[in-house]
């Protein structure tokens, strides 16, 4: 196994750019200085392009659930009514805070299938619900829920939307402005292949009216906000290093084109998806709703777990398992931020050889493969 | 101005050696993965080490900051009654964030001056304080608060007691379990030399036993304890490169010695007071509690903060200034973490040579580099 030179195809944190681990590793740079606030003022502007917005933006120094709690935390409180759409590990975290901050209610799903649309609407319609919760692209079963969709139910119900687009922003299409979310957030390590450790945020003009600040000094919201969008500051120390990879990752992404970023990842993961069907491999979410940053099969019969550390030790590829009752039953491919089709193409090579090797040969050698090339 | 090649010396962020600049620039790594595993309990044990403790210790992905939310929101309650020792920016912040989770006094000192101890003995008699906080050394002023002392009194009235050792854990001497400090917490990006963006927290058993979790989600600290202590884990994604750099970092203190990295940097704080009193300048702080990681002195008549600008531009000395009404009034020189004698000889050529420029002449030039020397 090597650590530093292999085939990184996690569902996140993903593989970096050898210009943004060059940024990360700079001497260390006074968090109050005019290079400093310039270095915020362009994550700030980047921002905005990659979620497509208007309105307001920012940047914790904490992960997705640093994310996640300030979002709940500065714009709920106890007694307020939200409504946690689950059908995974990553949207049922979400019920988890509002436990703390505000008075859930659980609509859960079972896991690989999407809420159904007119149950999310009656029960916005039979309950006074401030806000809804929605995991965007939920990685644990590798599944992108209905957003557009389940956005515009709570515009009709005037319900606000907050959202984890920690899987989604950056490589699957994400319109906050357009589809009526308050709050959606993403995570440095995941679409935009920047190193853990950072959230950012979109807030509506709506949401940003609400947010208050008796939840949490380190993560007020507000403060992040203003101090970002007013001085390009930032209200407490922030984890210099990582910004500046991250700055550096949105450079990338700019570079790129989101628009772009989104189309590869696509067909990467048409690729990846043609490749398993082709291989026997079933999905383990509705294909419908199959993500385009992640894919999660079922292991054939016989399979389990113990093909990962084969995959890692003899081929240096480092794909991921599965959670809670799926662990051992399902694995994941993640397919977002910097991937290519050629490392895609190297994943299926050693996930054939692998399967092989662990007794399932219910495909020909190099059928998986081949639907990767057929897309390159 | 040079940002990669210069002088370094805040009062944190301070200059990170190459070898912990090179850790945190390694390529992703699972932080499921046993390597990640291995890398915290590497860390747990140099927290250890670093707290000089047999209780708890953890880590945060987030600044001091988030030490401090943590520490007030996990043990403290509203209608909690807690005493806050103010005499300066930090002191302060503790303060503010008391208001949000628990109900605070402030003990307000002149900024510069020691906590005068038969009043804080009084409030404690006359008070029943469940818990009391003191920022050990307050880096706004370059003064070090007598923590044994007011750790023996909080002791005496069974009062925990939450201190702020963000600059002094790893460069001035800290004894958590001696002292009866219930939590005490640190931040990367000072005395240990990593870049910015983690929080230590070293727990009393009483402290530990005592914590709950209502207050916040991300920062829930007993499930930080729990996870690293139990399972060498985190509960949420963590910062990887920055825990990579800390491991490093906290490797070089162990090569250093706790003990002879507390004594160099209180003989490199000694001969920063003797130059600067060979140079006319006069401390801002009480010598008697002058800091052994910072130092703050008045500008000479005349003078203001556009020196720094100058040493910054001709010299490549970044020094720092002040806060609130300070600003403008004092400057500060930080000497903790790896800084070097020969780091402190060239802060001094060019703060002379600054001095002068700027029409500050009242002392011989070489005199204060002088100090320095007959120091080494």
């Amino acid at each position: 196994m090597d650590l530093e030179n292999n085939l990184f195809m996690l569902p996140g944190p993903v593989k970096m750019h050898p210009r943004v681990l060059a940024a990360m590793a700079k001497p260390a740079m006074a968090h109050r200085s005019a290079e400093f606030k310039a270095v915020n003022k362009e994550i700030k502007e980047l921002l905005y392009y990659l979620f497509q917005t208007k309105q307001h933006v920012t940047i914790l120094s904490g992960s997705g659930t640093a994310g996640l709690d300030a979002a709940i935390g500065n714009l709920l409180r106890k007694g307020d009514k939200v409504l946690n759409i689950t059908n995974g590990k990553f949207s049922e975290r979400f019920n988890l805070v509002c436990k703390i901050f505000a008075d859930p209610t659980e609509y859960a799903v079972e896991w690989g299938k999407a809420p159904d649309l007119d149950e999310v609407a009656r029960l916005l319609e039979e309950n006074e619900f401030k806000a809804v919760t929605l995991c965007h692209n939920e990685t644990s079963t590798a599944l992108t829920n209905p957003a557009k969709e389940i956005g515009a139910l709570c515009k009709k119900h005037g319900a606000l939307l907050i959202m984890d687009g920690i899987t989604s922003v950056g490589s699957i299409e994400v319109r906050p402005d357009e589809w009526g979310v308050d709050i959606c957030l993403m995570g440095s390590q995941k679409c935009i292949a920047a190193p853990a450790g950072l959230a950012g945020l979109c807030v509506s003009e709506r949401a940003y009216g609400m947010l208050h600040n008796e939840a949490s000094y380190y993560l007020d919201l507000k403060a992040h906000i203003d101090k970002l969008e007013e001085k390009n500051d930032t209200p407490w120390t922030p984890a210099v290093p990582l910004y500046l990879a991250f700055l550096e990752a949105l450079r990338m992404l700019k570079e790129e084109g989101l628009e772009n970023r989104i189309a590869r990842c696509h067909r990467l993961a048409e690729a990846t998806r043609a490749a398993e069907a082709a291989m026997g491999l079933r999905l383990f979410p509705d294909p419908k709703y199959a993500s385009d940053t992640v894919t999660g099969a079922w292991y054939p019969e016989g399979v389990g777990d113990d093909i990962r550390g084969l995959l890692r030790d003899e081929y240096g590829l480092f794909i991921a398992g599965a959670q809670a009752h799926v662990k051992g039953k399902m694995f994941r491919i993640g397919h977002m931020g910097i991937a290519q089709f050629t490392e895609l193409a190297a994943t299926f090579a050693a996930l054939e050889a692998g399967l092989y090797k662990k007794g399932y040969k219910d495909f020909e050698l190099g059928a998986g493969v081949a639907e990767v090339v057929k897309r390159m």
